[in-house]
């Protein structure tokens, strides 16, 4: 959390997201104004401490949110433009580029030109004012969309907005966002329908054999369908040849299943993929470090060993056993967070155990 | 965990499956004796209690369990069914139908009969017998798959071992196992793989945007590429019409992408998909029921209402808000377990809230 400028703002849409925004807004000292159709949204919104139900002097506002489902976002963003004439006015949707050209069909550019798109890629399978969390946003990725030749000043109250929710801010044009998600967000969001789908033809008995796997990749297809539909019309174009993709993917995987090289290749290939994948919170993977330790042979051994690692309380990620073919000994490796490995390898040798560097 | 009949087991293979086998089993007191081409994996399996290194006396076999990688699993059980003339061999192999073709051409039909498949729906991203769990079955789906005219007396041997490791048996043919997990587990996999393969080519700024749901979708993706080939390879047959469904599927997404309506029923086909998956451990989802709280248009009602419904310490898995257009109030549905709404109700009203059942 970051302590920047504040002033007065306008938050539209008292969802889980908008109200969250507005929690976190409010706590860094933002004075906050709510709207939403919905009179008990917007008083459970105020109940919670996310700002007044009044409201503003138009003339004091700086900066509007609008929060609202996608297909409704662009003309809310109209109307802000208008009613609020000096206030930059940001949104969270989730899909840019589309919502910048339906926004320049409803105003002339010098007003769409206060606009600055932004996208907290923060979410819950909740929903409503009352799920809200001022921390949803804290060590998530925020990205901010600025059109060509956005004023600066404009784009830098949307950035300290982010900041002030603990976001990471990121700066992108709104297409190279949208073809972003359309590859980590939207694409296996269709994968996961395109399994699901499958789901409702198979028999009680069949999908009694479901485990964590099936759970894992289908859980975003129970995802809200209403909003979905907003989101993939809006950002067709980037999505298309993500599934392009997937169905001539599909279709070599067809013919790989009979040749085992290449097959491996395929599934290679996807390992690689996931490597890839930052480690949680935007920050790159962390690093493990081994430390490896000589397995005497003698009964219980191994179950010491887990007594004295849980000890030190430092978390095994993974662990292999390694084989010495020429003493015949085996050893264990202990894949560990690399900043905890000299802690851990000092307290299993003051235990007595053999320990060397991984 | 059931404690039933026991005996002498053999067990080869010290993997994680067969070391947690060998751990269950010899908790729930059968002698296993324990087999590895690796002597390390061997002898830290023993030091984790899992049975002997010793060698049994092979007339005092009574069952063997084979835990070997499916390539190799068809000729470990016919070596096995030859050693140990009178004792009932299974596997836990995760493709079943072309394992017993195998087996059907290296053996004579007679000694294929005390052959009977099984297979534990549970594994980890860990591997080696360092990191088994004599619990790691508890809860769990254990397919048992006798062939056509098995001998009742061998299935129910197999059975009590599963039952012993405290899992849930289910009886299948093999080829009916097949069709079963190509659909709930290979599928699944494969369209994990195909969303994987396409981070590849994406860049470090796209990658940032990456968030748990294709974090959720591509986890299986990073599975050991060697072990899957032999499983898709092995049940290629059953695999082969869910990956041409999925092919399918995604091109008639391309199509659909451009009609909301279609679209609409796209996404609502899937969810209907994700709610026939039973709940964790093969049971049926668990019922939850509401408890309606008026909120009252007072500052921090809301925070005072989720201090009380934490110190009740039940768990609130959803909540919406509801609107009274009438009396202008607003409240609060939260959903909890069923079992738990009486004891609920009654804490929220003893501290002064007006609750109403859902």
């Amino acid at each position: 959390m970051r302590r920047g400028p504040t002033g007065t703002m306008v938050l539209i849409g008292v969802g889980l997201v908008g109200t969250s925004v507005a929690l976190a807004a409010s706590r860094a000292g933002w004075r906050v104004h709510l709207r939403d159709r919905n009179t008990s949204h917007r008083l459970v919104a105020a109940g919670l401490g996310a700002g007044t139900v009044d409201d503003p002097d138009p003339a004091a506002v700086d900066l509007v949110v609008v929060a609202v489902p996608p297909d409704h976002c662009a003309p809310v963003i109209a109307d802000a433009l208008r009613e609020f004439e000096r206030a930059t006015v940001t949104d969270v949707a989730s899909v840019k580029g589309a919502l910048t050209r339906q926004l320049l069909a409803l105003v002339p550019p010098g007003l769409a030109a206060r606009h600055v798109g932004s996208h907290p890629m923060a979410g819950s399978h909740r929903s409503g004012p009352a799920a809200a969390d001022a921390d949803l946003f804290v060590d998530r990725t925020w990205v901010v969309t600025p059109s060509e030749g956005a004023d600066p000043d404009r784009v830098a109250r949307v950035r300290d907005l982010a900041l002030a929710c603990g976001a990471t801010v990121v700066a992108m044009t709104p297409d190279d966002h949208d073809r972003a998600v359309a590859a980590v967000s939207h694409l296996p969001h269709l994968a996961s329908v395109l399994v699901a789908s499958q789901l409702t033809e198979l028999s009680p008995e069949q999908l009694g054999l479901a485990g964590q796997g099936l759970r894992d990749v289908t859980r975003i297809a129970g995802s809200d369908p209403a909003l979905w539909v907003q989101i993939l019309s809006a950002n067709a174009d980037a999505v298309r040849p993500r599934l392009h993709a997937l169905r001539d993917g599909a279709e070599r995987l067809l013919a790989d299943l009979d040749d085992r090289e290449r097959l491996t290749d395929a599934l290679s290939g996807a390992v690689a993929g996931t490597r890839r994948i930052p480690g949680k919170h935007g920050r790159p993977g962390r690093a493990w470090a081994d430390v490896v330790v000589e397995i005497p042979d003698a009964p219980g051994a191994l179950a010491r060993l887990f007594a004295d690692v849980g000890a030190t309380e430092v978390n095994v990620e993974d662990m292999r056993i390694e084989h010495d073919p020429v003493r015949e000994v085996g050893s264990l490796a202990l894949a560990i967070d690399a900043e905890r490995a000299g802690e851990l390898s000092d307290a299993l040798e003051a235990a007595g155990w053999l320990v060397r560097p991984g």
